[in-house]
């Protein structure tokens, strides 16, 4: 008799509890997947490239991908790289994980805007830096308090190895960092050396186009990092994105035993891509896509509004998330429970900070789910804060 | 006036030299790369799993993945790990650097085969270890000899972090570990607590089947690491490999921030994966290779036989390498500019040494080339050789 084998592995990350509308993940919609033209994008790089689209691929990521990811990005700002100044990675996850690599060593400090990406937080500490939350206010990073503070761990002998931070439509407050705090954020990265690593992921995502001017179009060369992903403009489960920066960064990056041996870390895949940009296939998706996303956050907005007048809020122009604060002390945090009971979740506030605050906020995600789904989720969650405020069990928290 | 842009970006990683016969890339043969299984593979996984082959994917690997391959290995030999034990990679190089940023820090020693797979030594140099060669003789790693050089590394208050070795069809020397020295060298493991990482890369390439019991199926749990690669068995631009071991480690490499929140590393392509192995593709491409690559390991062999008797070697039972050694002192490093004015290529064995050694050996690969090319290429060699002997300008080197 041999023990028996544990349960059947999962195919995907996420698995919706029975009954319950899922506000938390930013998952894509999964309508909103191009099925079909991916389908059609992997056939035509095999026909067109042959062996080409199976071998080891060139390192930094195949020629035709990366030229017209440079052309793309020429589109969308003056942010546009040469092409020996991108690096094609597993996401931008991947992206931050290798550039951490490369700025980062062990007990350096590391800048992180506040709130931010919380699985950003997870990347970076894997570099054993210290994670230090960046002053910021409601419209984002304070360019001159973070300067002071650069100063101030600097005097303690200590580095700062870079800081992140998502300045177009931010996780988790969807909120952009205003032109002039771009200026001022750029003149301190020239001025103290340390690098700035913009993460891009949600460009695509603007309600209406064009976003802002990344960074790194108006950066002095060689202090921004910009990385971005096809994670949230095509499909997460490709595991494809990108890196740009100056050349020896790059150059570095390429360098990595792993990536050079194994030539490159998605070649198939980002050849596929090159195809599907070419053949219209992206430009096609994304402007369809826009229009999905755009009607969920007008939903989720909308039924805000009804349902929990109390909550406050700026309407996100891109992205896939809205950031509530409620006033009652049992906002976000001990919030969870009583919404959870009601069949309604979504990410507490506190977990995209450093610092142990936030309390009051909550992430809500409006990309996997109809507008009527939505709409439905919102009455729930106000009904769990009705219960959450008439409950004696809470314990109010700061924040 | 804008300035030129910088040429265009290769697709792939090698380019061949005009007029050059490459016996130096371990690449696969164009032909034998299944375009049109993989095309059918691809498409099968978007109509099976439709959204969930898109979105983001279960961290260690999906489900069916990690499962057909679990069979695979209980068919091959008995070292059939768990479901939950099975991790999958962008490749076994990067396998390699998932298990160094879990069981290395800097400082730390760690321990290689003599000769080995050149580009493991800079995957393993990333982690700013120290790279030491393990004791090592024609048959491979001296099990007793290796505990001695633990015994006494660790005496002077250094860790060492693991042990690396190719024991199946190794790269460079096609040569496996015998069996009395794996249990010698599992015993070193149990004893010392020094983990062995078994690259098993070319355990499907073996002529004829079946190769050697894995490191892995003899061990104590936790004392062996194994990590492998689709690259050679089905296509290396697929970017996809896995890594096995005990859970902790497992779970440990599951938890890197770029894995966990990207949801894996290669989602699509691994589904894709399952498809080709459930439809039997997988089966019959390694089948159908297997007879390719033999022909070709039999033809170069004949070859050199023929053209350059003096050359000592040992048939390989598996992999795609044939390691020469050459009597004259200008044998393998001094001989290569030689070959490439005949038109030839190959590397030079030096590059498999963490020391300065093996001048005198060079790495033939069969994997890329007809029959009639490799014995074309032998000839070019053999008259590289001569033409080298005669020479007055060579420097003859030690070793």
């Amino acid at each position: 008799m041999t023990a028996p084998r544990p349960p059947v592995l999962p195919v995907v990350q996420f698995r919706s509890q029975a009954g319950t509308i899922d506000l938390g993940w930013g998952h894509p919609h999964p309508a909103a997947l191009p099925m079909d033209a991916w389908a059609e994008a992997t056939h035509s790089a095999l026909r067109r490239y042959g062996a080409a689209a199976l071998t080891y691929g060139h390192a930094a990521g195949p020629g035709p991908l990366i030229e017209w990811l440079c052309e793309r990005l020429a589109g969308v700002d003056a942010g546009a790289p040469e092409p020996d100044q991108v690096f094609v990675t597993a996401g931008a996850s991947h992206a931050l994980d290798l550039v951490a690599s490369v700025l980062c060593r062990p007990g350096d400090v590391v800048l992180v805007d506040s709130p931010t990406y919380h699985l950003a937080l997870r990347v970076v500490a894997d570099h054993r830096v210290d994670t230090v939350p960046a002053p910021a206010d409601e419209d984002g990073i304070d360019p001159a308090a973070t300067a002071g503070l650069i100063r101030a761990i600097t005097r303690q002998g200590r580095r700062v190895a870079m800081l992140y931070l998502v300045p177009t439509f931010n996780n988790p407050t969807g909120r952009s960092l205003p032109a002039q705090r771009r200026a001022a954020l750029l003149a301190v990265a020239a001025r103290t050396g340390v690098p700035v690593v913009e993460d891009d992921t949600y460009r695509e995502l603007a309600y209406p186009a064009p976003a802002p001017a990344s960074l790194f179009s108006g950066a002095e060369p060689g202090t921004v990092v910009r990385i971005g992903s096809f994670a949230k403009s095509v499909a997460p489960g490709l595991r494809l994105g990108w890196l740009t920066g100056a050349r020896p960064l790059v150059a570095a990056v390429t360098a990595r035993g792993y990536v050079d041996s194994g030539g490159g870390v998605n070649h198939a895949v980002a050849l596929a891509m090159a195809e599907f940009a070419a053949s219209g296939a992206y430009r096609r998706h994304v402007e369809a896509i826009r229009i999905r996303y755009r009607r969920q956050r007008d939903a989720l907005v909308a039924a805000v509004r009804d349902e929990l007048p109390q909550a406050r809020f700026v309407v996100p122009g891109g992205g896939w998330f809205l950031w509530l604060r409620l006033p009652h002390p049992y906002g976000g945090t001990d919030l969870l429970p009583y919404a959870e009971a009601a069949g309604v979740s979504y990410v507490p506030g506190r977990q995209f900070f450093v610092a142990d605050t936030g309390h009051r906020h909550l992430r809500l995600s409006y990309s996997m789910c109809d507008p009527e789904t939505l709409a439905e989720g919102v009455r729930r969650l106000a009904g769990a804060y009705r219960e959450a405020g008439l409950s004696s069990r809470s314990t109010p928290l700061p924040g």
